[in-house]
């Protein structure tokens, strides 16, 4: 079968030591540190053999993330932008859909407690959580200890096939009732994405009641998906703050109720325009450059007269920010961190939510087959236009 | 000015003992054990005058409740059904609208937080809690101890005009964004029932995420106004649960996405069917027979696979309901009771929730004149197809 | 190894059908409808030998619960007593604690995040949670689709070896700041059914805030390990309901401030007289007996000031409660069902509780050793003086 | 009878534009920019008369708070340290207790809902919350908009008579249970610092779970209390970070386990030795020293393998901290920030607390007559070996 697979040469910058979970040569959890001239390609590679507790999925959908543009991408000295977990050669690709096509006797199907049958649509979860660490035990698959990633660390779904352990892999069948067999696996290649972004609103941000307004910073598929979903929790004021026209008009469509560009408005000022003086419940760091946002997020928040304001931070970043407690002690605020996508029923709700009508195929602007894979990746490193540019398979 | 007034004769059951509430001749906490012979008539009385801390408002809308209706309604021995707090004569209507025509010194509108201003449209909580008591002091007004309530206890607004302390009172501002003016004070008519499903659901029920599925049983007011709200919080699947056929109409046209007719048909399996085995993740009881609805959720419950469950009590009854502990135990369900609809954020949350669009005004099917008032009082002690008969002024 | 064995004979009530997870002649999910004549004896087995996950546990200490008496029990006409999850011939004994003496190379320790160390000192969960089920994937262990048991459905702890997947496994290293050696493990014994009551008032419970009042019914392990955990969780006054003089006595030892005999005294009245007239913010039903303690727990709510009242039934009982929905509207209560141990932090917090003074020793009556077992669980049958009696080993 | 008055000039600083809230030569929210040259004295005054809802109060004990000796230190230009709301000339102390003397007709005592009796034991919240603004009527007392202050801008208990709205007035009944009749007066007038502590960690920062550890940074009056509840509360080792060895040795006496000396120990490594790798579940900035400590709760919070961490700060402080967004993702921690102390049953549950064991006593090293309140308070600009100065009465 053909596959996009990411070599890199292991060649660990000077200063970087080992970690204790690093193994030479294969693995690391510092991508960034190690990897050095990346190179994509098309191979072709044996079909997965598949263990007792796996399925066997016909990859139909599988969208590049920022991630694997990353990984891709290398600096001035050669080394990868991406920063995390990563063993190569590997095949990329984790946001995806597929149908069952192999599953083994343990290999359960949560939708119907019984063995996989072939032709299930299915998505998966990106995050291999061990389910037996002291996080996965507590019930925090997202900061498990011994986490393998698909298409990081693990062969990913920029292939024909790929091959998941059952206890990752989600029915997409309720999607039937209301979107075409194409539609199908195109969102379900997006419920990855969108538990990202639900997970960091209700889960980690605790949700909204219908009323509240919210501001969601950044328009990139995190933050759409975020607005979406609070759309759908019942936001009275959802305000996207965005540079960017074509991400601001995605937004708009996806549900946002109003668009400030930060980079010619005083946000804080419209924010409390838009909400008669009031503010907002529930701000999302979605931009990837917290130091530059909060201030305009403290500032909204001092202003207005909102009490209890949650503010997550989703997008990764190594920058600091300059924090005001006496902000957060005045209005009754908070600040929360939040990372992954499993666990905490996220990913059925998204697919219930999906079948429900929750849209999400608008940020979906581009789509290719396989081979076109790498060149969209790099494409990407520059174009800021396309939102998703998604994979598919006939 | 005209009003609406209730009378009855002070002669408490030969078995009942005052309380220590109670106040001979004037106020009791349990009026079905107190009332006799009540009588509605339209009287001309005084336009209330004002404290410094109260607003008069000149009413626009105003609501028939079932409590209206129990109130004007006598058993066999001539004793009203209404079992809760009242003072009588006293003028009834309190889910209203209306202006604000004068303001005491001190009477501050809580949006601007400057006296109110005239012309401001407004609605007001029904519950007069006293902000001092152990309960209100702890942020639970609906269980004030002093409680005391608009058309129970003290003049209400099926009249001209109705004074209330600035404390109770929201405004409905917000709703000129996309509202005529009748609308306005329609909707804000409706703002005090929609409250009563809004704490229920969200409040004491925990709200949803999006994508639960809800089950609703009962399609009075209540029942429509939580299948609004938890459409809008995010519900995947609404299934009312109603046997009268206009009542599931209106489920519908408020958004329930399928009805059972628990008289026709097997509850817990339609349940079970419409969620895939799993079974809903909310119900709520609006019934007021919940002994004859209870056996119905704990199977769905049982034989569903759905966890965390929560079913909450919104419908006043005597009669007592049968649980099976196990069916709790093994499904990490919970069952709460909920009453009232002050405090909390719940009154500005209705309120901007219908400034973005939660119409509540097909719930009004009738609209009439205050003279017509008391007669549609007795017409809805028979009648089951209106399902709210408002007041309208000019 | 000497390893106390429970057979039975496989014989289903005629009017049982096997359930679609009940497997033929092995192993049923309703134990009482299907084994009959049961028999403890002293057998030799071979030590077992563990996978690459698992650790062979040495056994230092287990103690007798109320189920493996129920196994062992049989009615009139031969049935067991216990009607849960059963595989026989099984070697029964889940609480216990021991020393690891062999660990597979994946047997990693929760504490240390390596391979499990020889003479590491180490207690487990009853319930061996699949991991990959839907409640397992959302983070509810104790509600796994797929669980197994240990001493119930796989050989157990009464025994001089037990291997346990290590995913189960937590150390009690920490205990040895405070305790002898020997009181680590008899300590570690009694973490399983300390974990059962934390989970039942912390996770499910919700806990309370230092100052509140509860009240406990019921002074068996359950209802004594819950006092204990409330009291150190800041409980201002405990009031445990037992009419049995011993089990009175264990309850103020372990922290009870007042004990009602609820056969002759007035319950409600006393809760309420006990807490100045407010009665208690939680409630826990430990007895058994629902129908019979659930109208004392209501009239002391619904004559009581305090409101969000908690019901948390965690005895495991057939029979039903008759529940007046009132009460719990006007109070603001609520009613929760617990089952389970695992998952939610529980085990590692209960020991850490343990490691800081959280004092469980004094509900060990009575230490035997291995061979006094079987008649052990046959006395418990009828004596209702001991509290917990363990097993212990040189 | 006589009283502490403190006086200053109304003499706002240039760049000082009054605000909206503001009364020319009265009271302003920023008193630092205001008022200048402050003077403490004893005075003659009138007592005080009340009104229909209020008691007066005969005072048996009261606390220098730091609050207060900010409001008599002047900086360089002769302006007051403290920043908040003031109206001088005013009576200060607002840390105290007393019996009633004398009750207005609706003057309700929440513990027997009838008018206050004379000679109840009572203690009184600081801020007298308006009890109809917008937060106050969704439940958030501590952010009312319209709040004033006893001490601050209404007359203080450093007097022999003070008046308070029964609705503020807690009674101390309960502790007569255990304490002998000055213990009951001295510790009434610790139940507004200790409140304090328990809004910021059970009602702001969610409480712990017992088997918690934490960490408590700063041991003035609202760590060590923190230090008090928390220990209650069930946490199984908590860490005080305190450079002061006069108040590391107070800090062990009401609970902690263990102290660091930040200024000489790696706070850090401390504990993260102490908690066997994990670090803390709860982290109190109480040093006001933000900025400082920030790095090193990040430090832990990051080393340690806790999850779900939340730092609560407490401790007012103009300077801002930096914050590293990734921290709080990769460890699901977050900030939160808390003012105040009414509202929630915070009162009545410290009340119940102390009535059960929760001995705040200790704070207290040094009691003095009404006389000597002045001199007192300016020692504490320079003394910081006492903790908790009281002025006593006979």
């Amino acid at each position: 079968m053909k596959a996009v697979v990411l070599d890199a040469k292991w060649d660990p910058r000077p200063e970087f030591n080992l970690g204790k979970k690093d193994i030479d040569r294969k693995l690391t959890y510092l991508g960034s540190m190690v990897w050095r001239n990346p190179k994509l390609k098309i191979m072709e590679k044996a079909i997965p053999k598949i263990g007792p507790t796996e399925v066997l999925i016909k990859v139909r959908a599988c969208g590049i993330c920022g991630s694997d543009v990353h990984m891709a991408q290398a600096d001035e000295e050669g080394y990868i932008f991406y920063p995390g977990l990563t063993a190569f050669p590997v095949t990329l690709g984790h946001e995806f859909s597929g149908e069952v096509v192999e599953a083994g006797p343990r290999a359960i199907n949560k939708r119907t407690m019984r063995r996989f049958g072939k032709g299930e649509p299915v998505t998966s979860e990106e995050m291999l959580w061990c389910g037996s660490c002291r996080p996965c035990a507590d019930g925090y698959p997202n900061h498990c200890e011994a986490l393998q990633e698909i298409g990081f660390s693990t062969n990913g779904a920029f292939a024909e096939y790929v091959k998941v352990d059952a206890r990752y892999v989600w029915s997409l069948e309720e999607l039937k009732n209301i979107y075409s067999e194409k539609e199908i696996f195109l969102m379900g290649s997006l419920v990855e994405p969108t538990s990202v972004a639900y997970n960091a609103v209700i889960e980690r941000g605790g949700g909204i009641r219908p009323g509240d307004s919210v501001v969601i910073l950044g328009g990139g598929p995190i933050g759409l998906a975020a607005i979406a979903i609070l759309k759908r929790a019942g936001a009275s004021k959802i305000i996207l703050s965005e540079p960017s026209k074509s991400r601001a008009e995605m937004g708009k469509r996806i549900g946002a109720d109003y668009v400030i560009d930060p980079a010619r408005e005083d946000f804080a000022g419209q924010v409390l325009d838009l909400t008669g003086g009031m503010g907002a419940k529930f701000y999302l760091e979605a931009t990837g450059l917290p130091d530059r946002v909060f201030p305009d997020i403290e500032k909204a928040i001092w202003e207005g007269r909102t009490l209890n304001s949650v503010v997550v931070i989703v997008a990764r970043a190594a920058r600091k920010v300059s924090v005001n407690g006496e902000v957060f002690q005045v209005r009754r605020a908070s600040i929360v961190g939040s990372q992954g996508h499993s666990g905490h029923g996220t990913f059925p709700r998204v697919i219930s939510s999906m079948a429900s009508g929750l849209n999400m195929l608008p940020l979906i602007t581009k789509k290719v087959r396989l081979e076109k894979i790498p060149e969209n990746i790099i494409l990407l490193q520059t174009n800021r236009i396309e939102c998703k540019i998604s994979c598919v398979f006939d």
